[in-house]
């Protein structure tokens, strides 16, 4: 495959896509849903090929659960479209309205990105998901899956392209790599995608990260951590601490490390060590915690580790701004927790720590587009500019200033005699015609 | 200078820098602009340095212009703070807030990026525009200008340091680098620095661009249009061509190439000819074009240069469509403009060219910051995700997620009886007490 020629071709695709009206788009998503539903035998056929040759491969049982794509997968990937469809079209918002003088207005007006290249491992759903929000926010998409869901991959951009190119979508908007060597060619192509998108463990995307010119949106690392101030409400504390470690090990926005404050450790600590070991938890200490807690010590390493496991390590330490210092130092931008019911803590915490998600009094589980409420999640971002942590649709769009005049020019605006802009907000919407 | 240890002390700078509220910063900003005032002389003295030497190393006139840092400039330089201070703060700001659950509330608030690599050339002024706006956003900064200003930019670096460190800014929060190999040094520490802004030629910025894993905002080259449509009035298409052309030929939104719709070509082009040749507009033109006008020939090569110059290429189009073709392929994304009264067919060239500015009826000119009212530019962007035209004090912001909780766990909204979110619209914003 030519890869260059795949990615001019969706530049040219993303420009016909970007001018698409919400009701073009949603029906092509609509007809996306549909021939899903159609094709769920093929699908499910393909799938197994791929879950075969993975058997055979003696890939790891969640990589299998992972790999796997059955009727329930199917309908939950038509749900997601469905749902997709309810959103209000991301494109064409005013975000901004100013007139510049008599007759002279400047609109700033949200559009798609352009061509988002993604890379993702091994989740066929992934696919579906990324191509639909592609899609309702006007994007061209470049994407590459695991070569274990090759099959799956292959009809599932098959099913997408044939459905939403009969309903008016322009073709080439979707193009599935699928050999390694072509996620290396893309990664080269920036002067025809404007934004990468990868999805899958820490390094991977810190590969795609440091090997590419092309921005890109995502996380590698997640370190999160639950700060337990001097003032904290033990119980609550315990509770989200247990939560925010236990729930669901395997996730980014998982804790890997406690932090005491010394005036509460010695009461919190074997409540902790109890309520975390009856999970299973295996739990290391810095010094001063092992002078409480009888528990395996933790090492520098420790606090720069993202066990992704039924780990935690716990350092004591001697203020609110120490425990600020080691977020800022050893997390990942991630999620941070205190807990306090000292308001005026939480918010010198909030002020301070500087990461993308920042709560007070709660799991650090809640980061999570779903739990946000932002309908669909692109991914999570530790990025510092565009958008940062958990992004819906509003990352894959950016906006273009449009000017209406009626024949301005900037001399009449300079010089002994210019006019002046008048710069007068405007309560009204760009009207497309 | 040690580059890796300035750019850690700027990033512990950068997170107290953040936490200041709008009256410290203006404080501070206002004792920079005190500072200046009465250190008049020293600056014109070692401003004086730079010219000698500058001029026996025999540097080109405009070079000598934009190196001179005299009474009016520290005037303006004066002026700009003082109206920088006038500006809301652009940190703090509520985005959004929605209510996740009974005492479950999360906001989304405006924060400083963090720390800023900037790269300049040689315009003394820049430096105090530059870090009077990082410290209005809350960011730390680490700068580099022209070896050429030297001396000029040491005063105004160590006087606006003094003075805002004396104001209760973090020291540390502004570095000068002196050397060239400082500036590669900084691209290498995407650990420390989060965003590049490089301002000078394309050569330059696009060095820049193609040398660091760092977000980069700014520009390389400003290809612009101005499209003369078959509907085109032919006295305002004259006026906003000649203007974009010859009202500022040295910057990036000056225009370089006119397309013309065919149907108009034999009447406009005569008079665009006169207009353009009276302003010493020397005109390169199509095959068609040199038909009906006798113009030298422009080549493939005239359709991708930036002449930044009395110079201008002219092409003949067949339709809208190839015109807007033209701009996709040719066209920097920067600002391209079509003159038309008809509104469908400006619609669909504002819908469809891929530029950060689409104007109808006036001049490409009027992409600035100035003019479109933002208060003070931070530069102009070609990129297609975080900020994108002119580039206000929005620029230098990114957001983050506070969630304030009263002991929510993440289990309790998960399995068979799970509780459900409200996702309900908070109209307060957030209180920071």
């Amino acid at each position: 495959m030519d890869i260059k020629q795949k990615a001019i071709e969706a530049k040219e695709a993303s420009t016909h896509l970007a001018a698409k009206r919400n009701e073009g788009k949603n029906q092509a998503l609509a007809d996306i849903a549909h021939a899903l539903n159609t094709n769920r035998e093929a699908i499910v056929r393909a799938n197994k090929d791929d879950l075969e040759k993975a058997e055979k491969d003696s890939l790891s049982a969640p990589l299998l659960k992972r790999l796997k794509f059955d009727k329930d997968k199917i309908d939950d990937a038509i749900e997601g479209i469905n749902s997709l469809i309810t959103l209000a079209d991301p494109v064409g918002v005013t975000l901004s309205a100013l007139e510049l003088d008599s007759n002279l207005e400047l609109y700033r007006v949200s559009c798609p990105v352009g061509v988002i290249g993604i890379v993702f491992e091994s989740r066929p759903d992934a696919l579906v998901q990324i191509s639909s929000l592609c899609l309702k926010s006007g994007n061209a998409v470049l994407m590459k899956g695991g070569s274990e869901a090759a099959n799956t991959n292959r009809i599932l951009a098959n099913i997408i392209n044939e459905a939403s190119i009969q309903a008016g979508i322009p073709s080439g908007w979707l193009t599935l790599l699928e050999a390694r060597s072509d996620v290396t060619e893309m990664l080269a192509l920036d002067d025809y995608i404007d934004l990468i998108i990868p999805r899958g463990s820490n390094e991977f995307v810190q590969h795609i990260m440091k090997n590419t010119n092309i921005p890109v949106l995502g996380h590698a690392d997640g370190i999160c951590h639950v700060y337990i101030d001097s003032a904290a409400d033990i119980d609550m504390a315990t509770r989200i601490a247990v939560d925010s470690k236990t729930q669901y090990v395997a996730v980014c926005n998982a804790a890997e490390t406690l932090l005491v404050h010394k005036h509460i450790a010695s009461t919190v600590l074997p409540i902790l060590r109890e309520a975390l070991e009856e999970r299973n938890v295996e739990i290391r200490g810095c010094t001063n915690t092992r002078q409480i807690i009888d528990v395996k010590p933790a090492t520098e390493t420790d606090w720069h580790t993202e066990y992704l496991d039924l780990i935690v390590s716990i350092k004591v330490v001697n203020s609110l701004d120490e425990a600020i210092d080691h977020i800022n130092r050893y997390g990942s931008g991630h999620t941070d927790v205190i807990v306090t019911d000292d308001r005026s803590r939480a918010m010198r915490f909030m002020d301070y720590v500087d990461s993308a998600d920042v709560f007070l009094n709660c799991s650090s589980r809640f980061s999570d587009g779903f739990r946000y409420g932002l309908g669909a999640e692109v991914g999570i971002s530790t990025s510092k500019i565009h958008a940062r942590g958990p992004v819906g649709l509003e990352g894959l769009v950016i906006y273009k200033w449009r000017i209406l005049g009626n024949g301005q020019i900037v001399s009449d605006y300079a010089g002994p005699n210019a006019k002046s802009f008048t710069h007068r907000q405007l309560n009204s919407d760009f009207k497309s015609l």
